[in-house]
């Protein structure tokens, strides 16, 4: 099994010590290995709101904190009620509603726990089972990832495409494909350059980063061979959300005939097309500093779109749990 | 006359002060508005190389080189003679070789004041007229940039476009039009939320400022009318090339259907089309870090292609000093 590397170790990015749980921080990495202590499940959504950590980050937070409650409840911390763990648990929903993956997890779980006998005793049983679950499937989307690519690539991502993007590379990789990855620093909170280029490296893949303007002229000059990303949400006409800088690079990609892939582990039902797609902007104030450092006068505004709506006509393909689909086969398998 | 903001007055370029030349420096502002002393050539010619001014900006030095030098001569503390000033005017063309204006510009100098009978005294006059010429040529292009602008427009650029940029969105303003821009900050340099953006806001124009990621997004979602951009060259074949990050946006431009102007005040005989286009790489050190501070880890390294090349078929139309063209009628204008 390929070893995943420090940011997407489970204990990194949610562990629990003593009576606390702990929450890796991936603003501040790599520079710093910090972690958000919690004492409770207040803070442990007051963290997830603030971001501590994103992505797939939540879900794992989510998972480590139904052990944690089950812990508390048997020293007798909190109160041994059903009632209690389902509060705990849309208090965490709350604090990232986008998140659907968070939810529906932690729904599923609710469920069976709420069917078994003693719920506290089964906590552990069906977090570890649901965390085999996501293994499975990460490593299964991987090594169908690697397949897209070709025996000597440079492959484009955007943002920090997490578990099925760093295991398609890994498991490229080990078949002897000779690969190398340009990962746009993804302002402005730089996934890309403090998460992505430093887990490829770790992962002995070489990275390079360049500024996000930078995708369509590496990919005009014949330098790219595949643009990977992760998805945050794929419609059932195959379009594609992502994050905000995706859709130059796909555009880009398709001008130049390079195919695009997008990795999700399971396309969203409720959504038909854009048109059920809430266009989410956040805070504007991210846009006009660099690492907490204004980088225009304060008078000046920005703007900050958190996602790209990527056309299904740009997309070559989508990995998922259940295997790979062009964009128009996504309605008829997952409806 | 409309007024330039604070970056484009000449003086805040480049001016004397007793026995020095002062050079705006444009890597720190608008946090401050710091000068560069300069006591010699020698020293004139190194802050050009360490980018202390750029765009339009060496120009402006170089002319009022020529009032330093011609200064100094007379005061008797330089050699007053012709191949001293010659000597001085290559010091400056080979700190920054990329700059064909200022480079025509001082050997065209050279020749007037080569014939005339007093070097010394001719000096003023013909920076002078120079420089009329250049103001000349900025208001008028500015003047037919405006005309490309609708009357509600939002209008997205990338980096800093200068006195022809400015100036239109400036006419337009005056001429009573609701305008308004998406300014790409424009990475690594930050020229877009350092330069273009509080240019704008002191001219009245509202700026606001998104990652170099963006572009696409904005222009997907219909919320642009118009890009705008300078051209660092442009091809007799209507070829554009400017700042890195411009094709991506001259891309989604053409996919979604909004016009994009570039301005050149006057396209390059010598290059035919993108053959004749040498490739610049800047220091890639400056794409792993925002104003001086590393973005990642100091194990991995960038990519820094400086330009990027337009084809053609993405550009509107060229705003040249002899009017506006269609890519394909730059050769019968120009060649």
């Amino acid at each position: 099994m390929i070893e995943l590397p420090y940011l997407l170790k489970a204990e990194n990015i949610a562990r629990l010590e003593d009576d606390k749980l702990l929450i890796g921080d991936r603003r501040v990495y790599p520079f710093e290995k910090r972690f958000e202590t919690c004492s409770d499940i207040n803070e442990i959504a007051n963290a997830l709101k603030s971001m501590v950590t994103q992505g797939g980050g939540p879900l794992q937070v989510a998972m480590t904190s139904m052990l944690y409650i089950g812990k508390q409840m048997q020293k007798g911390h909190m109160n041994a009620g059903f009632a209690t763990l389902v509060e705990a648990a849309n208090l965490l929903i709350q604090a990232r509603p986008t998140n659907t993956t968070m939810k529906r997890t932690l729904q599923a779980m609710l469920k069976t726990l709420e069917a078994s006998d003693d719920f506290i005793v089964e906590i552990p049983k069906v977090v570890d089972s649901w965390q085999q679950y996501y293994d499975d499937i990460y490593h299964r989307m991987g090594k169908l990832g690697s397949t897209l690519i070709p025996e000597k690539a440079t492959i484009l991502t955007t943002c920090f495409a997490e578990h099925t993007f760093l295991l398609s590379l890994a498991y490229a990789k080990e078949e002897g494909k000779e690969i190398q990855a340009l990962v746009p620093e993804t302002r402005p909170y730089l996934q890309g350059s403090r998460l992505t280029a430093p887990s490829l490296e770790e992962m002995g893949i070489k990275a390079t980063v360049i500024t996000d303007g930078m995708g369509a002229t590496f990919l005009s000059e014949g330098f790219i061979d595949l643009y990977l990303t992760a998805a945050d949400l794929v419609c059932m006409d195959g379009t594609v959300v992502n994050k905000v800088g995706t859709l130059a690079n796909a555009l880009a990609a398709k001008q130049y005939q390079v195919p695009y892939y997008a990795f999700s582990i399971s396309p969203d039902p409720t959504s038909l097309s854009k048109a059920d797609i809430h266009m989410e902007w956040r805070d504007a104030k991210e846009v006009t500093q660099c690492m907490g450092r204004p980088t225009t006068l304060p008078t000046i505004s920005g703007l900050y779109p958190a996602f790209d709506i990527i056309d299904s006509s740009l997309v070559s393909g989508i990995v998922t749990g259940k295997g790979l689909y062009k964009p128009e086969e996504i309605r008829k398998e997952f409806l």
